[in-house]
């Protein structure tokens, strides 16, 4: 009695999904899978029905559940779709492209009444985040006050531009701040090195905490993600991402991976096997329709406020009862 | 097209691999379980057949699989009876009490002509000792000549007596010494501090390397594994046990756990993917027969050498070529 | 032939300093003390003479080079008699409470024609802030372009109020920050937490890096400074401020000092020994009056933003050909 | 008022003595010194008396105290001359090459009837060690059972012969586990990898207490000394020798040094005050002629035990009143 997945793209992402849903996910069966590239689709088969269009395998009824990881630009269609369908869905990161995408999308899950959608925002199952967060929420550090985040790339892919940097990286520290602090930030304020790179974001929350941010595309050492949260009885943070450490060539310490792949595969695997169970459950999980909005929401008014040196007040609009 | 597995046995580590299996673990169905306290298992069934009799699971067309985890002095006659029907075992350590009773074994699989029983020592698939393994066979440290192991327990349990130190905590020092080294003890030495506890151990291999190992049973402060292998280049060791850090109270650091299943759980995890996936292909993998049985045979000549304060030359006999 | 120091000031810096010339300064000698109170002063003689009046003390014919080290109130009186006996002086830090106090004693000195006065900024003498200049100066790191500093003080002193955070926490910051990346801060931008406490403050030099300081007066879990440098191409930051690491208790980790005494003590022993020498060579080291005016001067203007969300222009003046 | 002392011998470490004398030791001046290289002496002189015999300088009125760092074959007539004059001398570690020598200076010194010989074992001195035995002194793990020592080259000295593993670098951790363990060992296993290096030396000590000693002269990868204190309530242990980290490279981490100046320059500087102080003050202090004396009888039994597979029972004679 397993869980029929559809997977729709099979991209670098979207391959590692169908991977932890066959190799490292309890309860889950690969039942349809749909790709562009008809011929990538056909080589990972092994047995899934195969696609050509993501709303027919969305529609279909070997398809209990759907992962969505196409592209950025066909997210919206097709997690509209998923809830036309009243089928739940793991959607990758942006949720949409736009506010008024989003809010779309939010609008339409609120008028069905339920949660169906799950926005791919992997590092709330980040073992060193949670870690984190039982700290703040069990009272180990006192009241959070201060949130340091540091987002380095080893280098920005080619197709990058400028705004990409908040819309497509600093949209990971928006949710996790949010997730971590359980406040949503009011204002925003950029400073910007030489060149538009590194950026660094200070946010104010609706509790009064700070969130200071470096987004650094081009930091050419490695791809490195920290986080230290800063309470009024102490502090926790992330510890160095490694399990061992070597000696060698005058040298001792540990290497960085290349990208964000080796840092969060276990975070993947994590959040599938909790979508699949919270999907058997009934009971949503993970960041919420309402957590991608937002994410956009404050990014695209961020990418707004990089060419000025004033601090911007940032607006949310109402959470929908739904999303309490 | 899952695996049909049978667990027996259902204490602190047979109830974790169940959950393993139900929750973490993909392509298999836990069809079976058995437990000397039938009320127990009835509890934890979710559908699943219940045995009183762990050989009527084994022989039951519903399993295709079993996982072992009863009271140790029960694993041999159970590996045993799998072998008896064909079907792959994971069995918990230690394969056997004494050498004979694992030498039968060894002999029953390499009559039956192909490999069914895996043994739980979970530490290869620790990705710590994955990482340092990997680092050694890539060459990062040059020839490795010298081992440090060091095991502490907070707390040796009740029931423990002198010998079980090593038959019960060193038996894991023993086998994943073999695996890092590729090589096998011949010499073993034992020093003993006042009280039997800590014991100092040095093994040299047939390769002539060294392997030092600290057994602490009650060493208090928490659980603590932790190893560095020494190459002619370089040495490589396990990080700090901890995805985070705190500061607090004059402090910086992170916590122990106070027992093993913290510390292994990832490793059980991957151990139960691993297998299944082994047995679904048919390629054995993971610690051998041969593999408990060596363990079994260099504990039971540790324990002959306590008392004495002069090296112990060990004999292993002959590897039969199924281990090649 | 050793210098002849006079100690003005025996509080808590005062006194380490004095034990520093007596115990862990080569060429020294302490021949003249002075404080408020005599009978602390007498206690402490030693064979040297004891002042009441500290202008006495820095025209005494027994008195090559004078340690300011008394209330902060007078060190701006008391630099200007060293300048007009024409006596080098370590002046603790600040150099004045103003802006227009500090001008005064550059002009004094830039009149004079040669520097006398070293500033107590110990911080550059610190191993690990030396290191991490150096690696940036040997280019290991790229061109520097960020800068992340922490500053948490255990508790404030009862005798603070609102704007010390800057002028006598922050001013620290704001030399090592000077001193790291060569460059002058041009603009700040505050963020506050709720009660003022912690502070977290963004600058930008005149060559376009990030400052960005956390200071945080009340953190409750120890003294901790902590700074990242980052750079093109890498970062080089602070190792935890420990020599040993402790298990115990499921804890693993070291402690923290109450304040900032433990921490800097071997930046004070070797800046004492480095002025003792400088001002034997007749060659000027450490801190300038111009670099403590700059302090003073930054921190003044920080002050004047502590209340506002606008990013504050600073200015500085220019920099007379002395201080080149 | 501060102490005239003589400095023998100008090579590496006598000319690191003669700089911390100038440049970092309160109360003393160099006075003379004396090498066998002239020119080298005159170099070096800087007002001091140049001596070409160093008999003359001990004997000279100039010298009050004296420092040996000649060559070692030197070091125990030169012991004997300082005793003979009844002046006090910091000597160069070993005190003699044989038992036989070093007991004739202990009964020389017995026969004097008070302390004037140090053995220049700094390790006494680093901060490391000294906040381990503070650690294990104030019980803060419990009563001490086991120590683990690693010592590490990166490339033995050409000159290196198979035992002065033992005699030159063994020596330090047979003074310093001493100190640490307030204990003598009693006896002393031997292991030893293929080629002779490393070796492995396992001691016990009068207390019962283990000591693990990794002795690696060719360990390639560069200078490194390790030490963990095992309590039965907890464990202290060096950290990294590091006070910053760099990221670069895809790598995070530090650099050792290639050989044992910079580990330990902080401990050659302390101990050289720490003398200075205990001469003025005629209370003797550091490792003593006694101390010496058991460093060269272990290690002379342990490099007879080289060659054995046995445990080797130590025999050290009693301790003089003298140095309870």
């Amino acid at each position: 009695m397993t869980l029929a997945v559809g997977v729709i793209g099979l991209g670098v992402m979207g391959a590692e999904h169908l991977r932890l849903l066959r190799e490292e996910t309890a309860g889950a069966t690969v039942t349809a899978i749909c790709d562009a590239d008809g011929e990538r689709a056909g080589r990972l088969a092994q047995g899934a029905a195969v696609f050509a269009d993501p709303l027919a395998l969305i529609a279909s009824d070997r398809v209990q559940a759907v992962v969505i990881a196409s592209p950025d630009a066909t997210h919206a269609g097709l997690a509209l779709a998923c809830l036309a369908q009243g089928k739940p869905a793991l959607c990758e990161k942006p949720l949409a492209a736009t506010t008024a995408e989003s809010l779309r999308i939010v609008e339409a899950e609120v008028a069905l009444g339920r949660r169906l959608l799950q926005i791919g925002y992997m590092r709330r199952f980040d073992p060193a985040y949670v870690e984190m967060k039982h700290a703040a929420d069990a009272g180990m550090i006192g009241d959070p006050v201060l949130l340091h985040n540091v987002h380095r790339n080893a280098a920005a892919p080619d197709w990058f531009t400028g705004p990409m940097a908040v819309t497509n990286s600093f949209v990971h520290e928006i949710d996790i701040s949010r997730w971590l602090l359980g406040a949503d930030p009011v204002t925003a304020t950029v400073h910007t090195a030489p060149g538009g790179d590194p950026l660094l974001i200070t946010m104010e929350t609706d509790k009064g905490q700070l969130v200071s941010t470096e987004v650094f595309m081009n930091a050419r050492y490695g791809y490195h993600v920290h986080a230290q949260l800063v309470g009024r009885a102490g502090t926790v943070q992330m510890a160095q991402p490694a399990v061992t450490l070597t000696n060698g060539s005058l040298h001792h310490g540990h290497t960085y991976p290349e990208n964000w792949v080796p840092r969060f595969r276990d975070a993947y695997r994590i959040q599938m096997n909790d979508w699949v169970r919270s999907v058997a459950s009934g009971k949503a999980a993970g960041a919420s329709a309402w957590d991608g909005y937002v994410a956009t929401v404050v990014a695209e008014q961020v990418v707004s406020a990089l060419q000025g040196a004033a601090r911007v007040n940032l607006s949310l609009g109402a959470r929908p009862d739904l999303y309490a």
